[in-house]
């Protein structure tokens, strides 16, 4: 039921993540009045594999975390988070309120023992055409040098675990590559990776690094985040539309810049953000994957792709294993 | 001396900025060693509207300002600060240290009445083809409200001045739009933004609206700015770079590329950093320019346009007056 603009987005990428997906089955979660005429007109295939899940209530994109924990039980975000924790789904994919999610969650899923907080995590290009995944994205605005610790420790075993990389190059955000530079947090925070033995700790990184391919993860407390990616999500869009005016360039034209300018369509397809759709939950028992609330069908469904391979690759308990040898000693 | 090219990029470009600003003297700081022998190749005109002042020492690029504060009092940075608070020149650049230039210049220049810490501020392109100043973009790792209000009250009144815009729109960097969202700082410093009437301000700005032209100062923190403002010139000149690979494209094919796709070569110009190079340090009783370290001459010489465009517009006294009026109550 969540988004921008609802299930008119959220039911067409279910059709599109059922096609993409052979082994997938859905379990849609909202107002049944709503979700099942269009079922009804799927083909006899998706039918089967999909049920409903009504849910009364609707948290609102704006609503407070807070007031969404105490006055909605009834939402389609509780109850597919308390499908999540039943053994009823295998993960739970949203584009709702990411503050109530992140809310519900924490209270529905609970967190992987010596985990205090959830981060956002989410995988980005590289212009060496790799990839990189960087938390926290705006689940948690003030963080101490612990938390982001921890951040560091699952944001290497989420890599680990889903880019089959050994030892992903974990590097940490700051204002500057010197030791002296940053706040406190940052400089705590380095000291604590340096003297971990689970992770390949790369040092500080600068913003204009991100995207060179020097680190696999990157960590950063939410706030810094949740600014530094919308502002390249802006950039980078406003920059598209200001090369590709028209939707509707003319064939010919495209074709022509192929020819000439390869590079503008391979920029193109890799900055493309829909297939970066798709923000994780680490630190849950349990896989849940926020989408934009702007997100088209596309992006919504990459989602959806994120939260099978999540599943394919058992992220919390790969995580929640590497966290016992890291936190607890085991 | 400063910058990582040192005098052979910062001496260039100062023989590019006297032919750039007819009316221009420069007195260069510095190694007299150094400065001499190419002081001596340039035409006349230019010999005779530069002076030399001989500086022993360097501050070196990653000093710690404290040290330099207490070790590097025969610096040429230190020097070139003494100039101006001596009235001997109207403005200092510099491409050193940041650091080290920031606390020299609080020491020396002193900051304004009511102002308790100077930010740095630059301009930047919007995509509606405007401009737009970001403050603090490094300065001040940690800001409380008020830092973060006085930040406001300055971007504004410097606006004002570089911009010609009677009621610059303020917006205060956050990670959403609605009331209810960001930390405490933000919060209490949207509630200061509030009541002020000499500030015209909008309300919180996310990352990816920042270059959609819907705000003329940005204010953040500037552990926060500084990492926004590297990631976009990263992710700026990586996407660049994979535009036009080879620095020497055939002339037929830029030909062909400003024909049937004209945006390309209008954003590469909009976006090209050096023409934004020279963030500024606000707050103080002089005028101090701080260049890119790694800038090249011709982005060094638009950090000097930058000083001269603020000793024209009397920035520091134009920013005082605003803030009598606002903080003082004058």
């Amino acid at each position: 039921m969540g988004g921008d603009f609802g299930p008119s987005v959220t039911l067409s990428s279910a059709s599109l993540a059922l096609s993409e997906h052979p082994n997938l089955n859905l379990l849609l979660v909202g107002q049944q009045t709503v979700i099942e005429p269009w079922l009804q007109q799927q083909p006899a295939n998706y039918q089967q594999r999909c049920k409903i899940l009504h849910a009364e209530q609707v948290v609102e994109m704006d609503e407070r975390p807070v007031s969404a924990l105490r006055t909605k039980r009834q939402s389609s975000m509780r109850k597919a988070l308390e499908a999540v924790a039943a053994g009823n789904a295998a993960a739970c994919v949203s584009a709702g309120n990411t503050g109530a999610l992140m809310a519900m969650s924490k209270l529905i899923l609970k967190t992987l023992p010596g985990i205090e907080r959830p981060a956002l995590i989410t995988a980005l290009p590289t212009m060496d055409g790799g990839r990189l995944h960087m938390l926290d994205l705006g689940a948690n605005v003030d963080c101490d040098s612990e938390t982001l610790f921890q951040f560091a420790l699952m944001g290497s075993a989420m890599t680990q675990v889903v880019e089959n990389i050994e030892a992903p190059r974990v590097a940490l955000l700051n204002i500057g590559e010197e030791e002296i530079k940053g706040n406190d947090q940052i400089k705590q925070t380095a000291q604590l990776l340096q003297q971990c033995e689970d992770i390949n700790y790369s040092g500080y990184i600068e913003g204009n690094a991100i995207f060179a391919g020097q680190a696999d993860v990157v960590v950063c407390d939410g706030f810094v985040g949740n600014i530094c990616l919308k502002t390249c999500e802006g950039l980078t869009s406003l920059m598209l539309a200001k090369m590709f005016p028209g939707r509707n360039l003319p064939r010919w034209k495209k074709w022509l810049i192929g020819l000439i300018f390869p590079g503008v369509v391979t920029l193109k397809k890799a900055m493309n953000p829909d297939q970066y759709n798709g923000a994780s939950l680490l630190g849950l028992r349990g896989i849940v994957v926020k989408s934009h609330g702007n997100a088209d069908v596309g992006a919504m469904a990459s989602a959806i792709s994120e939260a099978v391979l999540e599943v394919e690759r058992q992220v919390p308990d790969r995580i929640a294993d590497m966290l016992k040898s890291a936190l607890l000693g085991n």
